[in-house]
């Protein structure tokens, strides 16, 4: 088994999973081409991840693993959950070694997992808070010391390694840990009755169970999941302990573990005979995408506790929105998309890809954002690290693995494409043939994508046609979760789909898939037409801090007002007339190259009536002064001079 | 000097101080007789006091003392500030016995006072938590384990119950903790170079000063308040540690413990000869209410930290304004106004009593607020008790105390009214005559107010002109502490003041005191015609979640609507237009009595295109339905059914 699945690296192996209708492809099987991902994910070969390096050096990471393996006389160094961060790094070194085997990451690689597998106790246990004067106290503080998560990301990085080198060696450190994990915890008198205090085992567990194919770590880690909400960590929300998932009402508590634990669950479904989670699973997602989700697909409202806020609290200067909550949700996402192939998980995931986890991440490859609010006094700027490095580390991650959620495949032989990049495909369907793709496009900057065909034989394309093309708002019919998107309708798109030229008469919905069944000749060629004007997004109204506001986007991207191209006015004061046109233009020079917007908008600071003053009479606002604005992609802010940043803008109708 | 002074029992003894222009008049001579502090002081004593008391003993805050005396073996109980608790406690029986010391509470004092004496140190360090197994680690935790705050409330007690009862013993185990302490702590090899993690200590060392007349507790209280900002506690804005006070751009970190300080560097700003902090105090207020303040005079933005927020952060549902930092303001803004007269202390000192104070005590008089949102879905509540008790405890203090705030004097033969509400004054000038002054009102229901002089000869009355009677925007002119007041103008009123029915002619602006000097005869009378009508108030436009709205007020009382009284529409859609006319009418029976607001509203509902949509395009409102609303006094929130509030309203212009 192990080395079937060596030869070919899935980042997340559902290709056996009696639920799920899709199967995953290969990372190695999609070569992004484009003027964004791939560049960045260069950048990340070359700096990101040397960078983290230096840092999991300088801040005693890797010291501790040189500690616990007794080559060290030194105090553990950081916060009880650092390891993780190693193992994170190790997990995105490992993908990315897949794709550039000679890179000089090899060997810090190879060297770290010498000094991990020597770190490792005689029993398989292994965390670097609790060795040495700490042995004796392993497991005494499950809700909040992290040894299950770190495990969790220690297995992640073995199944890495493995599926992207072949390489057993952190693979089996990874197993005699797992193994000591399902001996220790569990029912009955001889476990430990416990949980982690934040997930990231279960997933790890389950895919460790895709590679190993040993039902008892798929046990395990249904176990954790189900023994959750039983107050076996203390029953807080913050560990997601105060109720069994089935009872939530609506995603609470600390952002990140919630949504870790919604995408070990719906894991466990898809490797399940009969779903146990989904319905939940669809409900939740429903409360979050209506009730909780920000308009760039961030998530997690408040700083206190890191955690989701009520329905419609969503402050934008103040939002959280941790990077690694919209790693968490693309997580969740792709696991949902895999079961039933419903575009909205698709949209969801491509929204937050593009204005949730990308803004993370700085242009110089080296700087990162922790939270991601959507309003600044510019005060608000990426850091080099953080004394919690959750987020680079993820970061890293997602880039690493990012070819392999552009595609899927399901029954004998049809090629799911979900998302949109100029990119070539090598895809094996079910049948064992292979298709060759080619994606040509400058998406997401133009909406124009050809899809060349470069193999023989019959068999279906299904393409995405993303809810946002609808351009207006949701349609009001029953939800489902395949209707909730929040920009999809059921308006038909015409002439928006062609085929070597000729416009394909079907019907094309945005917010679902279109499928493409013919006898393909090599050279053949889809043209998707998706239209791409700038959109006007207003909020629901009991967001009340969005009230009479707009927010700008074109395509899948969110855009945003930053003082250095607006120095004129105070950003909060910007009011966009309903008429004013707004044109678009692409800068190849600027922020890497993007598309920029631009309207003849008004400034309408405050009455001069309000003077020094936070409350008086109600006065009418003072007639604007006009202003041409320039907006630039929400997820390229904060990468020049300091200033303001603002996503709503006040709405004239 | 301490029986002259237990003869007159003053709150805050600034009668001698160099610096300041008003003298406070002492607790006894000031009776209320109104229908809303009356009762509630009553209350206090009869209801609130005595549960609170059983609660303290359920909670095992009185056996930490029985423990750390030695009678009982137990392990301390609870967090480690539970002693201060005991002592704000003791502080309002001692006050509250003044007034009836027949009440059952004497016993209880007297024999709390004789269990605090028997669990004081021989050298007389007190607190319970760092007593027997912990005692060798005294001094080891001060920025977060509070010994010097509960040394502070301790001596408050102490002082307190001396001025109220004239007994010493309380007081003598007061002096010689704050002597230890005053050996403790300061500069030098000698000393240990620290500050408390929590103002209060400075406060209570400034007032053993007064009455002691040592000049030693006063230089430990600058040292306190001087020492701060060096980083001698960790440096965190959290403490107030990260700047000298001098250097505060604006109050920020935790609200209670930034408002405590400032009311401590007020005062020993009255006790100097020259002010060292006055010019920063009066930046900071003036900061804080142009760009921190809640309508309801409440004050801390943040969950997180119980924090002040940034400028204009002021969520209304999420909003902490802790019912502890409502006091502190009080506390400083009393210290303020004693200093120079400016009656825009004595307004935010009004509105904080009504609207930011109150709310944090139920009608029962034995249920709590500790956070006061100004929004609700109807899941906040009032609790019996919490763990964190500090709210409930302040509660009864401030009630104990609250005649001390209604006058001052000054120069030879000058009264200041601050408050108004139906009582009885006896009033020594500082040229030792008495003046007798009866208020007639039904104040706040009413603004007709009969101050009726029942003594004879010549001297000044100050009459405090509301600066919320102005009821327009406030002024633009170049802002002073005077001027800042958010609702004064320099309008003046016309036959507001009438003498012995005679109107007087003078000018009398809102927002200042209107001197009236004559030789008074037994029987003459100020009428005071304070319009009241039911105003609009809007925030500024940068406080984003109230744009668009209103909130109600009449006379000093914000109000907001509650669904138990408009239980057809979603409280978040009603919106009141522009000209609808707003009635009021009393309710004898209602609340505890209460005057109601009324008025032809409109419900205007999410467009229905909205459905479960969170984003979309902009659409128009739809027509308001015709709704008539009834708004209630917000201190009186939370008493009846559990529903929705909602204070800011949509504006219709």
């Amino acid at each position: 088994m192990p080395h079937a699945h060596s030869s070919r690296p899935v980042v997340v192996d559902t290709s056996a999973s009696p639920q799920a209708q899709l199967r995953p492809v290969p990372l190695a099987a999609v070569t992004l081409t484009d003027r964004l991902w791939a560049p960045r994910r260069q950048q990340n070969l070359e700096v990101t991840l040397p960078t983290q390096y230096r840092l999991l050096e300088k801040t005693g990471r890797i010291d501790n693993f040189r500690r616990a393996a007794g080559d060290l006389d030194r105090p553990f160094a950081g916060r009880v959950y650092n390891d993780s961060d190693v193992y994170k790094w190790l997990e995105a070194a490992a993908w990315t070694l897949a794709e550039a085997p000679d890179s000089p990451l090899a060997a810090r690689v190879d060297a770290l997992i010498d000094l991990i597998a020597a770190a490792q106790q005689p029993d398989g246990y292994l965390n670097t808070y609790y060795a040495r004067e700490r042995a004796a106290d392993r497991w005494s503080n499950l809700p909040d010391h992290h040894e299950l998560y770190c495990a969790g990301h220690l297995i992640q990085a073995g199944i890495a390694h493995h599926r992207a080198t072949g390489g057993t060696r952190l693979l089996d450190v990874a197993r005699r840990f797992a193994d000591l994990i399902c001996d220790t915890f569990g029912p009955g008198a001889e476990h430990i009755p416990g949980v982690p205090g934040h997930p990231e085992i279960e997933l790890a567990l389950v895919e460790l169970a895709r590679l190993i194919g040993a039902d008892r770590y798929l046990a395990q880690a249904r176990y954790f999941v189900m023994a959750r909400g039983r107050g076996l960590i203390g029953g807080r929300a913050y560990h997601g302990d105060h109720a069994p998932l089935g009872a939530w009402a609506r995603l609470t508590g600390h952002a990140v573990r919630a949504l870790y634990l919604c995408a070990a669950a719906a894991d466990l479904d898809l490797e399940a005979d009969a779903p146990t989670y989904t319905a939940t699973l669809e409900r939740l997602w429903r409360q979050m995408v209506t009730r909780q989700l920000y308009v760039s697909g961030g998530l997690g409202a408040r700083h206190a506790g890191e955690a989701f806020g009520d329905e419609y609290e969503l402050p934008n200067r103040r939002a959280y929105a941790e990077t690694c909550a919209a790693i968490a949700s693309v997580l969740w996402n792709w696991r949902m998309l895999q079961r039933a192939g419903h575009a909205c998980y698709a949209d969801l995931l491509e929204l937050t890809l593009y204005n949730a986890f990308l803004p993370g991440l700085g242009l110089d490859g080296a700087s990162y954002f922790y939270a991601n609010p959507l309003a600044s006094d510019g005060a608000h700027r990426r850091q080099t690290w953080y004394t919690c490095a959750c987020c680079p580390t993820n970061v890293v991650r997602l880039l690493a693995t990012l070819p392999g959620y552009f595609y899927s495949v399901s029954d004998a032989d049809t090629v799911w494409i979900h998302l949109y990049a100029a990119s070539e495909a090598t895809i094996t369907l079910p049948d064992g043939r292979e298709v060759l793709l080619i994606q040509r496009t400058l998406y997401p900057w133009d909406g124009n994508i050809t899809i060349e065909v470069l193999s023989a034989g019959e068999f279906t394309l299904k393409l995405r046609i993303p809810g946002w093309c609808a351009g207006e708002a949701c349609d009001t019919s029953p939800p489902s979760p395949a209707d909730v998107c929040s920009l999809a309708t059921d308006r038909v798109l015409c002439e928006v789909l062609a085929i070597n030229g000729d416009p394909d008469r079907q019907s094309v919905v945005p917010g679902d898939y279109v499928a493409v069944r013919r006898h393909w000749r090599p050279g053949d060629a889809i043209c998707l037409r998706l239209p791409m004007p700038a959109r006007r997004v207003a909020a629901h109204p009991h967001a009340l801090e969005n009230a009479g506001r707009i927010a700008l986007m074109r395509g899948p991207l969110l855009y945003c007002l930053e003082a250095v191209d607006n120095p004129a006015h105070d950003l909060r004061d910007i009011a966009l007339p309903a008429e004013a046109a707004i044109t678009h233009t692409y800068h190849r020079d600027l922020l890497g190259g993007v598309v920029t917007l631009h309207a003849a908008a008004q400034a309408r600071p405050p009455a001069p009536g309000w003077g020094e003053c936070l409350y008086g009479e109600p006065q009418p606002p003072p007639p604007g002064q006009p202003v041409d604005i320039t907006a630039v992609p929400y997820f390229a802010w904060a990468n020049r001079a300091p200033g303001a940043m603002q996503v709503w803008l006040q709405h004239l109708p």
